[in-house]
């Protein structure tokens, strides 16, 4: 049947590194729980410290500002979390700041706990975004004030990889006396990433995205920055996350990134010649398409295209057949029905919306798999055109008129 | 020097069975997102259902009550914030039940996040223990009303090994229209652990106890019983608990279940025989010691033993010299120099709970490892007792008298 494998959703989650895999399974010796005083528990402690050294070095951070959590997700909800914890005087913190901004595009870990929080005294505040996912300056000026405790604004867009301008945002805020968090979940490992540079208060990394282990990640929070814990108990983490230590996913976690440093660079140079690659080749051989995203402030391998007249979800299968792997948008949001959050808030109407597909690629994609694809898809576009009673060539959506 | 390696810390952690080894670095491949559509997705997802079907069998469970998560603390912190959140209106549940019930010998991942919950709205009462551990079901009929949402009684404690009757109070409790949580961490894969017969709504569970992953852990959440998420964002875990899965870790933990249901019955008989030799071995060879814990209704292979007149820590790194790894008390306690809230709990005094050893066995623990304490054992507390001028053979400690 398929002729090739294509694994083009690596921002949905990527392979583990083979010197991830490695040092994983050289780990499952190392057995000690490192709170524990003896031999064991000092082993496996030095080797989760010197995991958060790489991660720390990595981002250009101080050891001690490294948490290690379960995901991306946690980390999130931790950060946000915090202000409400402080709203209700749990552990102080922000104290009359109550009014979080956070922008549109966010992943639904961020949407969905700043609702959540909205629930719960604190006033949350949307930053709209412009064609290509970028928010205004001016809008987030607009809205900061001295009611202001945390501006959460995502450093890459998961779905169509829009970057934005983090460090002057920052500036911004913390001119504003709020304190700032980034998630870049899918700019770490991908884009230089400088914490200090940046200069934000709080980070969020995922390992699964950067050919790390699923189901850990770590969180940035900047030295002296007022913190309480999400889940509590235990010493762990200096009292910042209970919970005895992921230690295979950490030390995975270290390793990946120790990777991304060596290899970073060089990857980020292929994959501009791959996307360029894919995306000319789509515009060349598919009539009504229309490409997503910032055209130049965007991760190097991410592709978000609409396709006029087709439903994602059957494109997606389409190729599933055919050994290629796409997706829709967020994986996290698959199974969902509702058209991307993310296009909508960029403009796109719901029923272009409907037929968008992401294109993530890695350090393994090569050109023979842009090819490939570029060889499949558009036989697969037309076959799901020709199905829908809705499109005509050249024209607008039916439903659309 | 040492010329034995003894392992008697599974309390604290243990090492990976072989078998989920083996499952681990095969899944090592199996890279997909389980929320992606396509055929590495559905792979994943296929496995982490399989996975899920072997923890919800192991302790007589629907599929779709078992929540995968991060740790047992995290378990534990999303059971006992279920009430605060329904306190605060964030998604409705026990309504005006704000009070929460709890014993004084929860792990500190339960009473932190009870104290938290004080501050936030919830009024916390702490049930007793007698000198072996066991709670008074008269003292908890008195505290239960129409204000009380949820219990919170582990099955086994982690540091004396005391077994409760999870049966009698779940009943008690739902006579009185709470709810019931068990903290089964320590229990599960030990005793026989059946949800139905136990009757709670709640129960958690953590891989690393019981031969599987750290860093994972599984959250038994009855039908029908009103629940909200402690991270969210994202689909996963049917909305339940957000962040991509960790799907090597969820994996682990299920092949993990699976040998406890093949080798728990036999094992248990030879903890029972190796416990039997320590701890009459000790009385033999030691005087002033005291036994902690229940004498009958307790983890097979727990003994917690007071020293008269030493330091845990002094023990424990003594021993640690000579290749045994045993434990003052809770792992993610070690670092403070609070004595143990347990044993305080149970009556012994501070000085006697300063001078308490935890000796837990495991799978791998044999009769030569006990003989080789024992060997060890009595030359070490002598020699640490001599060093004390507090110390006096069958006197009592100078400092509490
Ligand atoms: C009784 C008990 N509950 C909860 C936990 C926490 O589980 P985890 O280490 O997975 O966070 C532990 C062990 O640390 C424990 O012994
Ligand atoms: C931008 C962004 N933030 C957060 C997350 C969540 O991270 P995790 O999958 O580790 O929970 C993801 C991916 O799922 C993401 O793309």
């Amino acid at each position: 049947m398929a002729d090739m494998k294509v694994y083009f959703d690596h921002n949905a989650t990527t392979p583990l590194h083979p010197e991830v895999k490695k040092e994983m399974i050289a780990a499952m010796e190392m057995f000690g729980n490192p709170s524990s005083m003896h031999a064991y528990g000092r082993e496996a402690r030095a080797n989760v410290e010197a995991s958060r050294r790489k991660v720390a070095e990595f981002i250009g951070a101080h050891d001690e500002e490294i948490i290690f959590v379960g995901s991306g997700s946690e980390a999130n909800n931790t950060v946000l979390s915090l202000f409400v914890c402080a709203t209700n005087q749990c552990v102080g913190g922000c104290g009359m700041r109550s009014t979080i901004i956070t922008t549109r595009i966010e992943h639904p870990c961020v949407l969905e706990t700043a609702e959540c929080l909205a629930h719960r005294g604190a006033h949350v505040k949307y930053l709209d975004v412009d064609r290509y996912g970028k928010i205004d300056l001016d809008q987030l000026q607009g809205m900061l004030g001295d009611d202001v405790g945390l501006v959460s604004v995502m450093m890459a867009n998961n779905e169509i990889g829009t970057l934005q301008d983090i460090e002057a945002i920052t500036k911004m805020v913390h001119a504003s006396g709020a304190y700032m968090h980034t998630d870049a979940v899918q700019a770490v490992g991908k884009v230089p990433v400088d914490v200090r540079r940046l200069g934000v208060d709080f980070l969020t990394i995922s390992g699964h995205k950067i050919y790390g282990p699923k189901g850990v990640g770590a969180l940035f929070v900047k030295k002296g920055v007022s913190y309480c814990p999400l889940i509590r108990g235990g010493h762990q983490e200096r009292g910042r996350r209970a919970g005895t230590e992921n230690t295979l996913g950490i030390l995975g976690l270290g390793r990946a990134v120790e990777m991304r440093a060596l290899e970073m660079t060089e990857e980020h140079n292929r994959m501009v010649q791959l996307k360029t690659a894919l995306k000319e080749g789509i515009e060349a051989r598919i009539d009504d398409i229309s490409i997503n995203g910032h055209p130049t402030d965007s991760l190097a391998g991410t592709l978000n295209v609409s396709f006029e007249g087709v439903e994602g979800e059957a494109v997606l299968l389409y190729l599933d057949l055919e050994g290629i792997a796409v997706s829709t948008g967020s994986a996290c949001a698959s199974g969902s029905l509702d058209p991307s959050h993310v296009l909508l808030a960029t403009g796109v109407d719901a029923e272009r919306a409907h037929g968008s597909i992401r294109f993530s690629m890695g350090r393994e994609s090569t050109m023979q798999e842009v090819d490939y694809l570029l060889d499949v898809l558009p036989g697969t576009i037309n076959k799901i055109r020709n199905m829908s009673t809705a499109y005509i060539k050249g024209g607008v959506h039916a439903a659309s008129r």
